[in-house]
């Protein structure tokens, strides 16, 4: 395929050492040359691929200088998108980059657009639809463990075991079709029958084994948004505080976007926290009064987690049981804190009303009961199961709905075999798995779904 | 030199499309060579210089796939330090980078510390002290004309004007020796003090045309501290949202810092303005009741310019005349907002009280009047100067000082000849002069130093 050269700044937006514009298309190359001075007067055009040259890119109206850079140059095919790339390794910042990309803009190459080298990447056949997807996974990944099953997935893990299963249901298509059209031979039915429901049992099976795996891979890859509640001076910003500390936060802010929801990552014992709204506890210790406002209900109802702080020294107020009310029906851990000071609440009462809720008491003062705090989140998420390094996770959730779809159309097959339902129908909801399972490695998908998919990724991949 | 291998992230923290691990030293090669597999089973002290490959990183004792990536390598001397550099290009999550990077840890690199490369590259000889500076100061650049200065001072600007000056002042201390070592010849001793007094004059004269850039060059360099100030619900939030919209926000955020104090940079007109506690005003409206706090007066007391809003449709209050009082002294401009409204302040008062500040009224909801304001900040930044463009700008403090310094160095030698001092005896001051100039460029400096002033750099440059 041939498509027009795009340009983007490939690396995060911020100070840091080397920032890198990356053009990618049949005029990178030549794009490039007229930006880019070698001290020896060399070109582009002449060098040898997937070498790397020191220069100047130059305004080539006026030849000012407008950054000292080191070029890559990659030929097609063997390259990220298969297309002619190159990148311009600037000094890391903000305005440095900038100007540099403007240089390739005015030059000819066109903004991408979010994803774009990824999807060029899958429309060159380099990689297929889960593939993608894949890379972008493994950008935003929060721990080791959502890392492995996107690099797993990225290798083509996913795609090789739905390409298997889409071949089994394409033999039995295919004798179906025998069937269709010679039914003269009865025991051509009868063997189709019998391959048939073995067959879609089978297929069953593999689709529940890896719908298994969704909840878990949705929450590697998407973090436990967890939100922390409690009344003034329990100790939220401590408990905050020392999750943070304890497990290296990692602050995602994106430049330009609004700062009304802060979230940071933790990762604790390899299960990624999203902590929603840290910065409205770090700044007011005030949620309790903001809970009665219709934004506060909202990241409620959307958690996955609550820890619902009381404070040890204090009496079980009314305030306290409202906000086991607001969280019913929730996964809650109570965490009892500063037990260092002399216990005045009624644990019977708390146990009372916590139901079946883990209760994990602390003094965050005195760093006491973190490590059991932990623990019952690990708990909470791995139900006791280790992890197996070579399973295969599904994490994405266009993914598990489709499987779902895929499960459900298999059943479909099944119960029409049980049902005596001709033949040729139950062929239709055959295919139906088949093309739906074709969606995930982007076979037998649709234009307006890739574009949309695409332009979820970040800028410049 | 010869040092240990070092290695760092290079690329700024965040998700991005690529992040890169930087390898430097003597080992650089052998480590990644640990870690890298190439699908052809290439080594990479096999390859030629300047080339990339593409393979897989692996942690050697397991051979786990870590990352997919590509590796540049680059042999000394051609490379950012002078020694060899290995570079691999990882798909960019923050778990993928530090994976990479902990592996090429264990793999026997040390970590960097902040700006080990450039100090290498300094150490090694590439580039001088001003230059390495210079690097820095290009990252943080905030503006294009920042940039700029930046530019020219690491392209040898800087150092060759004083390269220029040191060299005038060695051969006049090549003729001082002259005259101490024969001082029986009375013509000698004369034409010393004419040629004595020529040079002094001159190099003061050069010192103090550096020096008048200076005041521009450390606010392109560092931007113009501004704080916004008013009382609640003059608009302090719209001003801030339209100087943000206006100009293009430069949020910087660096994970793991507080957020106590939040700055945005925006770009009035080549002008970089800091604006201080920015998340302060978007939060609350309630400034005023803060500027009793000690913190704020603290903000107020760093800042280079004060926006004061009043409110057009109110009255001239207490509150407003406190703080005017408050920012005494100051570069202030006051802004009258709200003018869609029926006005009711009394503008004579305000112009009383503001004396020689400039006024400029606005309706920030009908957009009205930020042209003006933005004509304001820039005239008093720059003062109806326009920028030359090839003009050497000294922006850096460091600099500043030892300018100053050798200012009154050369000054005491002027002095010195005046009063009729020993020659020998004005032969220090001058060689001071010589030397402190020598500190600009790293000729001269302590090695002290040098670690305290590369410890400001970024992690990875």
């Amino acid at each position: 395929m041939e498509f027009d050269t795009i340009a983007a700044i490939s690396t995060p937006m911020g100070e840091g050492a080397i920032a890198i514009v990356r053009l990618s298309g049949e005029e990178a190359v030549a794009i490039a040359d007229q930006l880019f001075r070698s001290p020896s007067g060399k070109k582009l055009k002449e060098v040898e691929t997937h070498t790397i040259h020191y220069g100047r890119i130059v305004d080539p109206k006026s030849e000012e200088i407008a950054e000292e850079v080191m070029v890559s140059l990659m030929r097609a095919p063997r390259t990220f998108t298969r297309e002619d790339v190159v990148e311009i390794n600037c000094h890391g910042g903000i305005v440095s980059v900038n100007r540099v990309l403007q240089l390739a803009l005015n030059a000819g190459a066109r903004l991408a657009e979010p994803g774009e080298f990824t999807k060029r990447a899958f429309l060159n056949g380099r990689i297929d639809l889960s593939q993608a997807e894949a890379v972008m996974d493994l950008i935003r990944a929060k721990t080791d463990r959502a890392m492995n099953v996107a690099l797993g997935q990225m290798e083509g893990r996913l795609s090789k075991l739905i390409g298997t299963l889409r071949q089994e249901i394409l033999e039995v298509v295919a004798h179906v079709e025998v069937n269709i059209d010679y039914p003269e031979y009865d025991d051509v039915e009868e063997m189709t029958h019998r391959i048939l429901v073995e067959k879609a049992t089978y297929i069953k099976g593999e689709l529940e084994k890896l719908l298994q795996t969704a909840g878990q891979g949705k929450i590697l890859r998407e973090g436990l948004s967890t939100v922390i509640i409690g009344r003034p001076n329990v100790g939220k910003s401590s408990l905050l505080n020392s999750l943070v500390q304890e497990n290296k936060a990692i602050v995602t802010d994106i430049p330009g976007t609004t700062r009304d929801v802060i979230e940071e990552y933790v990762n604790v014992r390899g299960v990624p926290l999203r902590l929603v709204d840290t910065a409205g506890i770090r700044e007011t210790e005030d949620i309790v009064e903001r809970i009665g406002v219709e934004r506060s209900r909202e990241v409620l109802k959307k958690a996955d987690l609550i820890l619902l702080v009381l404070n040890s020294a204090d009496d079980f107020t009314e305030e306290d049981k409202q906000l086991f009310i607001a969280t019913e029906g929730m996964d809650v851990i109570v965490i009892v804190n500063k037990t260092d000071l002399p216990r005045k609440i009624d644990m019977d009462e708390v146990r009372l009303i916590a139901k079946n809720h883990q209760i994990v008491t602390t003094s965050l003062l005195e760093e006491q009961g973190i490590d059991d705090l932990e623990r019952a989140i690990s708990d909470m998420f791995f139900k006791g199961q280790i992890e197996a390094g070579d399973m295969t996770y599904v994490s994405n959730s266009r993914h598990i709905a489709l499987l779902n779809q895929a499960h459900q159309a298999i059943e479909e097959v099944l119960n029409g075999i049980d049902f005596g339902t001709p033949i040729d129908i139950i062929q239709i909801d055959l295919t139906r798995t088949w093309e739906l399972l074709g969606e995930i490695i982007g076979d037998t998908v649709q234009e307006s779904l890739i574009n949309q998919l695409f332009s979820q990724f970040c800028l410049g991949k």
